[in-house]
């Protein structure tokens, strides 16, 4: 095991973490389900998004930052990115699944990664209308929500024959994309679809094997990849290398299975 | 409007369902993402998980009815079908969504339904894991859950192009059944998938326009069609007809994209 890379400020950074996601919270609540909820279109070639909730849950985090840790960058998803000094950049995706949020569902999160030039050191996956959170690195594996708080671990080796794989779109990503999704899917006990980050948050929990998805940005992964890591799992892009800078990523609960789902995806 | 079949009784069979869905409550949620659940496959074909929750969620229900209204017939999923001498028959579908449930995302539920010979009288969806129990029938249309008690009202007429669709499976059932689907889906303006009984309640809280689904059992559709009609949303098989047999069932939030929707599926 490596020492933590920032050990003196650790207290600091889980601190201003959770605030963040404490401040995020009522930011999107006041939206959610609210009636005739609408989206502007920003994405012109498919359906991207981005609701006023989107938009009050940036501004609540980055008032939070400008108070707590102004030495620090931030790159969100709504607004351009703010240079820091100290080295430490907090990634923010104020709402990951807005499609699931516009729909009502409760499986999109916010959440907050924070990130030296090496990748992700710590992140949280926050559920605000569940009042679940996720939260990972630096020591720490935890997630609190109705049922108390428990540590993650992610779960032990399972042939492939035995898992569970997630993705948020049946498409995936492009056809050939697609076509390497199905080919690890095929050989799976169960597939399922739709819950955005909250995947990653049930491989921390132990609850399923993978997480294989495409067409990420940085602010998709960073936060995902700290929780999933923090719980034993293994996080890389679909060629094994880093995957915190987002496009195809594969998420595992452990190192065998996802050495056979990386085969299958460059088969 | 119809006078309600049951004045009389009504508050007691309303306390009754209440008293149901109470009683599956700690039944399920003292198995839900524990470690190591594993599931029966009772259907060799695919993939039909029995977890001892389900067991435990329908034998806590049946408790109850023995004890308040032993005069009903009960339908469970799990149990032979138990005869009454009232006319009315409880509908138990005691995890509705146990793949989901296996996979610890929080959109399973536990379907409660009352029914006469003509189909549902009241139903509920209970999400335990939430904490959140939509209900309706015989007056009643309300959400209780994170945010406080809330009326159910589905959403007003939006053309097609604009509607939100969604079913559990991207397949959905027979080849045929996947390309009607598809015909709808095509127009709409996003698809999503993997939720199970929670997209009807998603219909009846005014968050989506559309549900369409194959193959299911009466346990599965009893419930939500009570829910979603009582918040004044429309739900038949696939020809117009009554769906409260199971089958292909198409919920929508008004007359008006049902009937664009059905013209689709049968185009």
């Amino acid at each position: 095991m490596c020492a933590p890379r920032f050990p003196p400020a650790r207290a600091e950074l889980w601190r201003t973490a959770h605030a963040l996601a404490d401040a995020a919270r009522p930011a999107v609540l006041a939206h959610f389900r609210a009636t005739g909820l609408e989206a502007d279109n920003k994405d012109a070639a498919g359906f991207d998004p981005v609701t006023a909730a989107d938009r009050a849950s940036e501004e609540a985090m980055r008032a939070v930052l400008a108070e707590l840790r102004p030495q620090d960058a931030v790159l969100g998803e709504e607004q351009a990115a703010t240079p820091g000094t100290s080295g430490l950049t907090w990634v923010l995706d104020p709402i990951d699944g807005t499609r699931g949020f516009l729909s009502g569902t409760p499986t999109w999160g916010v959440l907050i990664g924070l990130a030296d030039d090496e990748g992700p050191l710590l992140g949280i996956i926050d559920q605000p209308y569940i009042g679940e959170r996720f939260w990972g690195g630096q020591g720490e594996a935890i997630v609190e929500g109705p049922m108390g708080r428990r540590t993650l671990r992610a779960r032990a080796p399972r042939p492939l024959s035995e898992a569970i794989v997630f993705t948020t779109f049946p498409e995936v990503g492009t056809e050939d994309e697609g076509a390497a999704f199905r080919r690890v899917s095929a050989k799976a006990r169960l597939t399922r679809y739709g819950t955005d980050c909250y995947a990653y948050a049930l491989i921390a929990s132990g609850q399923i094997d993978l997480v294989i998805e495409a067409g990420l940005h940085p602010y998709d992964v960073m936060a995902p990849i700290a929780v999933v890591q923090a719980a034993g799992g293994v996080v890389t892009n679909w060629q094994g290398g880093p995957a915190h800078q987002g496009g195809q990523i594969i998420a595992a609960a452990n190192a065998a299975v996802h050495a056979e789902a990386l085969a299958l995806l460059n088969g």
